[in-house]
C-alpha cells in the first residue's frame, strides 16, 4: 500500500486563487485518496470557499496563514518580511517534515527565494533549476532545465543542472541512463555562446553524466536527449516561445477553418483531433514545474493555473515526493 | 520605371546547389524582369545546369569563380584562403558596385565573415546582425534580430541592433515609427538576464528609438512590437524553436488526422487550410535573412533552400537593394 503523502498547497497563490486552487485541491483529493492535501492560507477565506464549493473530503485539511505574497512583490523582501505568508509557512512545513511537498501557483520568484532561504540548496548545488517537460514529436517527453530559476549561469551551474536533471529522469521518467544534451545552435562543440562552449567542455569530461553533446531545439523536440540543459533565461524563453507559437498555430488554423461554412462544418467534426494538438501547449496538462536542487519537493504552478492545473500540480508533487522517499 | 538591380547569387552554396539555386534564379529572373541575376560559380557546372534546365533568359548572366566554400569549413579561414570562392568573389562584386546585393544559401558563417572582412561594418556598428521576419497572430510581421550573427553581445550591440532594425522596418516594412521591443522573460525592466537588464537601460534613454520595453515571446507573436532585439544565440534558438515546434504541431496533427478513414477523408478536404498553417513555418516562404550592419545588401539563405527559397531570397535582396538606393 502507498504511504500517505502530505502536499502543502498555497490556497492564496495564483491569478485565480483561492477558487481555482481549492477546486483543484478537491479534485486531487478525490482522485488520489492516498494524498493528504494541506491547504495553506486565510482560514476564514478557505473555509468559506470550501463551503461554497459544497464539498467535504476527509483528506483535505486547513493550515492558517495570515498573510499572502502578491504576484508583483519583490521576492526576497516578501519572504523576509511576510513570515506568516502562505509560501513561507508552507516551506517551513516542508522543512519540518510536516508536509512532503509544497505547491503554489503564486509569485514564482517568491517560491524560489523561499525554497532557497528556508529549505536551502542541496549539497554540491550552487543554484536551483526549474525542470519542465516538453512533448516530443514521437509522443514522448524531454526534461528541460533550467526553465527560469537562474537567469545568469556559469558553466558549472549547467553541469549541476545536468546532474539534477539526470537524477530526476531516472526517478520520475524511469529512464535508466538519461541522455543529457546541451541546448545550442549547432551540433558542433564550437557552436553556441561562450557559456555553452565552456559548459560543453565541462559536460564532456564529467563522470556520471551520459552527455550526448549539443542539441538544437529541433533535436530536442525529436527526443534526441532525455534531459536538455540551458540557462534559466534561455529556458524560460523557450517555454514562453512554445506557448506563443502554440497560440499562433491554433489561431491561424482557427482563422482558416472559419473561412466558410463548409470548412466550419468539417472542422467541427474534427474537433477531437484539434483538441489533442492544443493539449501539447496547455500548461494545465503539465500541472507545474519542479524546482530542483533544494532540500524538499517544490512545485511551481503557472500564474494562470486553473483547477485542472492545480490538480495536476498536486499529482506531480506527490509523485516527486514518493520518489524522494524511495531514493533517500 | 524601376532601375535594373543586379543580384549576385552564389550558385555553389546550399545543400541543393547548384540545381535548386539555378532553378530559383531562373524563376526569379522570369518573375522579376527588372532584376539582373548574376550567378557566381564554376562556369562549366553552371552552364551545364542551365542547359539541363533548358532555359535561356536574358537577365541571367554568369560570373566564374573557381572555388567553393563547403558547409563545414571554418568561416574565417575559408574566406582568407579561398580568394576565388563564389562567396568571396560575390562580396567583391558588391563592394565594387558591380552587384547591388549578394545572396547565398551556403556556409552562413563564411557569408558573415566575408561580409565583415570585405564589405566592412557600417560606421557606428560594432557587430552585424541577421534580421528575420516572424509571423504574428493577427497575420502581420515582426522583425527579430539578431538571429545568429553575433552570439555573445554587449548591451551596446543590442542598442545598435535596435537602430539597424528600426531603419530596416522603416524602409522595408513601411513602418514610420517602428516600436522596438527587447526580448525578455517579463515585462518589468528588472526581468531578464544581466545583458537584457543593462540593454534595457540603454534603450530607454536612446534617442531616435521608439522603445516600448521588454516583450516576451508571446507579446512578440501578438505583434506588440515591430522590431524585437536579442543576442544572436537567443535569436537563433528562437528561430530554430519555431521550426521545431512547427514540425511538432504538424506531425501531431497529422497523427491525429490519420487515426481512421473518416478523419483522413475530412482532413483531405481541409488540406488547403492546413497548408496555410504549414506555411507559417516554411523558411522557403521567407526566402532568406538580411545581414544588417555591413556596407552592402547581403541575404543569407537556409542551407536546405529549395528553388522557391532562392527565388524569394533574390526578391528580398532586390527589395533591400532598392530601398538602399532610395535612402543613401
Amino acid at each position: 500500500m502507498k504511504r500517505a503523502i502530505t502536499i502543502a498547497v498555497d490556497a492564496m497563490g495564483g491569478d485565480k486563487a483561492p477558487q481555482a486552487v481549492i477546486a483543484g485541491a478537491i479534485a486531487a483529493a478525490r482522485a488520489y485518496p492516498e494524498i493528504s492535501v494541506l491547504l495553506i492560507g486565510d482560514e476564514t477565506v478557505m473555509r468559506a470557499e470550501l463551503t461554497r464549493q459544497g464539498t467535504a473530503t476527509d483528506n483535505i485539511r486547513l493550515h492558517h496563514a495570515s498573510q499572502a505574497i502578491d504576484m508583483c512583490e519583490a521576492p526576497g523582501v516578501a519572504i523576509r518580511h511576510k513570515r506568516d505568508s502562505s509560501i513561507v509557512v508552507g516551506m517551513h512545513l516542508v522543512r519540518n517534515g510536516e508536509a512532503d511537498a509544497m505547491v503554489s501557483a503564486g509569485n514564482s520568484g517568491a517560491m524560489m527565494a523561499g525554497a532557497t532561504l528556508i529549505l536551502k540548496a542541496q549539497p554540491g548545488i550552487d543554484r536551483p533549476a526549474i525542470a519542465t517537460l516538453f512533448p516530443t514529436i514521437d509522443g514522448g517527453r524531454v526534461v528541460m532545465l533550467d526553465a527560469g530559476a537562474t537567469t545568469d549561469c556559469k558553466p558549472q551551474n549547467l553541469l549541476q543542472f545536468a546532474e539534477l536533471g539526470s537524477a530526476y529522469a531516472v526517478q520520475a521518467l524511469h529512464c535508466p541512463s538519461p541522455r543529457v544534451g546541451l541546448l545550442s545552435i549547432g551540433e558542433e562543440p564550437s557552436k553556441g555562446d561562450e557559456l555553452t562552449k565552456e559548459a560543453h567542455k565541462l559536460l564532456q569530461t564529467a563522470s556520471g553524466i551520459n552527455f550526448v553533446g549539443n542539441v538544437e531545439p529541433k533535436e530536442m523536440l525529436h527526443g534526441e536527449a532525455d534531459v536538455v540543459v540551458c540557462d534559466g533565461f534561455v529556458g524560460n524563453l523557450m517555454l514562453k516561445a512554445g506557448e506563443g507559437l502554440g497560440e499562433l498555430v491554433m489561431k491561424t488554423l482557427g482563422r482558416e477553418l472559419h473561412q466558410n461554412l463548409f470548412r466550419r462544418l468539417l472542422a467541427a467534426l474534427l474537433r477531437p483531433a484539434f483538441r489533442q494538438v492544443k493539449r501539447l501547449f496547455d500548461y494545465a496538462e503539465y500541472g507545474g514545474a519542479l524546482l530542483l536542487g533544494v532540500n524538499g519537493v517544490v512545485v511551481i504552478g503557472h500564474g494562470r493555473s486553473n483547477a485542472t492545473a492545480i490538480e495536476n500540480a498536486i499529482r506531480v508533487a506527490a509523485d516527486a515526493a514518493r520518489h524522494r522517499q524511495l531514493v533517500p
